[in-house]
């Protein structure tokens, strides 16, 4: 009975992705689903709580469940730490969003000890200081993405990298301004469950994988600058990378 | 008390992503986990299951749990793409691997009208004929990974890329000697919980995310050659992208 009520949900997904059913449609109701699945009312219930647990639906009190409305975020790897973004006074941001809302929540910039695995991407001691910025990214209002970003503090001290606001083009400009602008760059990316810790953070719902991004930027001479820790919402994101062979 | 397994599942992760704990390690057992929490039996039962279920640990009867000892798979988006690779004769698949054993499984190589999707991305009308190809990736006996290419059939129809075997250097080098070589990449990257079925043809654990990439390759003159589906076991790849301001 279980595995019916995946097997419909699993229906209703492929819908929901090849557009057949679009953001804010309504869904099948359960005695549509009972109908056309010949399967019980309680089944059918399954079938749509399980859609709205993995993030893809929305029940209304009173009115059936819909298609979640929030458009996809598209993270253009290459387009957003292009230097024609941030070398003109863009944010990185700006390249993911276009005109979307988007608000930084909970900024802290403070200097520390290096973590072990940072100190270790940024090829310096554990015990020396970095700078860190953390913050969380609300799209339209709802939270989407954490992230942290470690710079070695004998490099970034004094300016504006260790301020809340960074200035025109961000981190990425000061790093240049300072001559350790960065030209290359290297995402690791995986896929998990988040920690309750996180599932809170990202207000996310019971079913609905964390994407974690490590990036770590260079300078021309192969010195890294920055390491970015950064976690998503695997159900609105969509990552897209450029390659050549 | 939900809570309080999930908390210290998380603190057994982060000692295992921190290599505190190595792939093969045992766990802190029971006893020792209600001496160390504080909590009852059931609950220290209930941490070490959840890291069961999310593929980070496994059970050996009368023994304990332990690290899972799969190494992780580090995916190179660029270096496996690179044409020394395949254009030396080398697989795609070796440039991942290194020295690493896997086997190819489940292969079908069939002529078939191209799914709306495909056919979008190709280029190509909904009805024209595609060469797809899909078959299933084993690494060391596991599942790691379940691929479709598609391929316009007007282009390979005839070549090695219509057969089982497709010779020294695979698909990328066959695209070659018909004067399509594939130069351009793009690869979009999601994360979500797997289906039923995708559970099965990965033989996942409970709460695993599958990674799905689709890539399309393109010629220099800008035509889309192939595009290429893959689900990957979230639980074992780590994609690494490397990118230029």
């Amino acid at each position: 009975m279980a595995e019916t009520a995946r097997q419909i949900a699993d229906d209703l997904r492929a819908r929901i992705d090849s557009g057949d059913l679009t953001p804010g449609a309504r869904l099948p109701g359960e005695p549509a689903l009972v109908k056309t699945y010949g399967v019980a009312k309680e089944t059918a219930r399954r079938a749509l709580t399980l859609l709205v647990t993995e993030g893809l639906a929305v029940r209304r009190r009173g009115s059936g469940t819909y298609v979640r409305e929030f458009r996809p975020i598209r993270r253009v790897g290459n387009r957003r730490l292009a230097k024609e973004g941030w070398g003109s006074g863009r944010s990185i941001w700006s390249a993911d969003l276009g005109d979307r809302e988007f608000t930084v929540a909970d900024l802290k910039v403070y200097e520390a000890e290096s973590p072990r695995q940072i100190a270790r991407l940024l090829e310096i001691e554990a015990s020396e200081p970095v700078i860190v910025r953390s913050r969380r990214f609300l799209v339209e209002g709802e939270p989407v993405q954490a992230a942290t970003s470690y710079l070695p503090a004998e490099l970034v001290r004094g300016s504006a990298i260790a301020q809340h606001d960074t200035g025109p083009g961000g981190t990425p400009a000061r790093l240049a301004d300072l001559g350790f602008a960065p030209v290359r760059f290297t995402e690791e990316v995986r896929a998990r469950m988040p920690t309750q810790q996180e599932k809170e953070l990202l207000q996310l719902s019971e079913a609905t994988p964390v994407v974690e991004i490590c990036r770590t930027a260079f300078t021309e001479e192969g010195r890294a600058v920055e390491v970015a820790q950064m976690l998503l919402d695997g159900g609105v994101y969509v990552m897209e990378y450029n390659l050549e062979s």
